[in-house]
């Protein structure tokens, strides 16, 4: 296990096709080197609704089954790369379909936190709460600078980071900065990311943000897939173990709080906030 | 769950009273905002004995039972702000005694750091093993510059800090400086406190220290204070669900270790040479 | 529990006697302070067959029967501490001999990650996977400036840094930078080691490196020894916990791996390399 062996074991890539799939609310497309870009494109703010999260979930499987060594997540919108969670599945929800909702996301992160292939964001906009557990699921971010800010803020709507979404951002902040920033519901500017690690490259565009993902990702070109699947697979386990062990719990938990009527009248206020803000 | 709706969740702040109470080893006061200033003051330098470990616990519930938003952890002493565990507790115990010494050791500890309130230290003083432990237990830190140390020192006295004072240790210090501090019984200057992120900030003087916890409590005004609460406690449940699961073994190894010749011999050394000083 | 109390408990060194024995691929050497030096002398490389885990294995039970206070790890190679596991010993292998192979391995990283006595590692040539792994079960790190490299590069050989080897890498370095090198295989530079924690200090040389561990071990002449060994276990407990729960399921996965057949061709492809690195 000398070092000076690495280089004999160059990675011989599987022949892989490019290929363009287009979604309602998402587009997939990979290239020849099998890096595939999954853009988000639900206007205004791709929210995460029941219908995004599906189309999302999908994608993640299309991606594993063609095979592609890395995936790229990126937006279409210029200003934001994900708004996170849709609201208005949690205000007076059906609880047969918030239900759903909650476990397509529990899905997603499952998939995309411990995914074989290579994951990278280019996060091109804002990215509050679930737009922010997108970004932590990936193993590399670079973050388009500007007026940009990212964090879990969930505090500050009234609701609670579930702990997975704690641990997806604790894989990548120290704890001591993680606990501060999910009580006071911290949004962390571009410049603040990057000094506690949130992000680990700054972009001056979306482009930039992309190749400098693909960068990241050619850092894998000589190591060989298995072993590197495998080995963030044990590493990012114990965060992943909890959710496994409490899926129930945290759907009922999730239920739980949209039965809360101190909660609903929160995101009632919140809801009409942002219609005086449209107006 | 956009950034911009958090200016319209503004905080309707609940109507409370200033109060004022005194006990023999602690006074609390609180202002009309909800801020409540727990003082320790049991000369000569705040050595946490049952009685005054009593008294804490009932302040602590006082805290929560009059609904006060912030507490603010304080000394009488212009040089300690605690100098932990009194050994006299420790010392040819009673051991009846010694074990609600433990267990009221132990709920205050548990009260302190899976507050509903907010927490903070105003350390104006030497704060070593328990009194690190006190300050650990709180969300924030302001230290008064000076030549006072604080950390957790235990082995130094040939004793072991438990499982539960690590946890809160690790949950602001890193865990490569941890280990070199908890084996070596390393007390920090306040410089080095504030390098590893042991304390948050220095303070010229008490009032300073004060004031700045008071900054630290402001962070949390537009911020829903059961959102806020219930996001600390998941977020500190690895530390504290360790406790809940041991709580009669921890308390087994405390009194064990009195049990202890070899640590008797200790502390009888310890007292000889506080004596000696006293001269 | 006063600080001021600390010099009060001066360490009443054990009467040591000086002693030197030496194997067929390790020497130990104790000074009359009780500072043991274990070389490992097994050319070119020092790799970890099961002979040479198996005198590590009693070198580690000689230094706790003569109750030695400390241990330095350390080479007689001038270019590489340890260039980790030997890799004929996972290349077609007699299995009985493999399960002695890993269980030796097991034993050896619980007797030095939990021992009693300090331990510090003088690192003084490269130190690859297990090399990294003997480095990081250390309570501290001196490597020789120069060429030299260290890291878990166990992907870059198509295999996996089990479990408890990512452990003892997480005791040292934080976690995003964990995951990074651990999937990319990253072999640190000095420097970049010690800017990440991975190692505490650069030295000179062998003598220096060596010079520096008893310094480190100097910290601890007035900590009394028992309640020192017993705080190092209980903070590194997390840490053996999965593997004391999990050593046969450990076993199984290593003999797994050796049966598997893509792992079979890229252990000889790699022994290939080195062969026709030879001429």
């Amino acid at each position: 296990m000398i070092r000076h062996g690495i280089r004999s074991l160059k990675q011989v890539a599987p022949s892989i096709r490019a290929m363009s799939s287009q979604a309602n609310l998402t587009s997939l497309n990979a290239d020849n080197e099998g890096i595939a870009v999954l853009t988000l494109q639900r206007p205004p703010v791709n929210s995460l609704n029941l219908d995004l999260l599906q189309e999302i979930s999908k994608s993640l499987d299309e991606v594993s089954k063609n095979k592609f060594r890395a995936l790229i997540l990126t937006s279409a919108s210029p200003t934001v790369f994900s708004a996170g969670l849709d609201i208005m599945e949690m205000y007076k929800p059906d609880m047969k379909r918030a239900e759903l909702f909650w476990t397509t996301l529990q899905e997603v992160w499952l998939k995309l936190f411990e995914s074989s292939y290579i994951t990278a964001a280019a996060i091109n906009g804002h990215a509050p709460a679930g737009g922010c557990l997108l970004a932590t699921s990936c193993e590399y971010r670079a973050m388009v600078s500007g007026k940009f800010t990212i964090g879990l803020n969930e505090t500050a709507l009234g609701i609670v980071a579930p702990t997975w979404f704690m641990g997806s951002f604790c894989n990548t902040v120290p704890s001591r900065q993680a606990e501060i920033a999910l009580t006071t519901g911290k949004m962390f500017t571009v410049d603040e990311a990057l000094k506690v690690g949130l992000i680990d490259d700054v972009a001056t565009d979306k482009e930039d943000a992309i190749n400098k993902c693909k960068g990241f990702i050619k850092k894998f070109d000589r190591i060989p897939p298995l072993a590197r699947a495998v080995t963030k697979q044990k590493f990012r386990a114990n965060t992943t173990q909890w959710l496994k062990d409490n899926r129930k719990a945290d759907v009922a938990e999730f239920l739980g709080f949209l039965n809360n009527p101190k909660i609903q009248q929160s995101l009632e206020m919140y809801i009409q906030s942002l219609k005086q803000k449209a107006k």
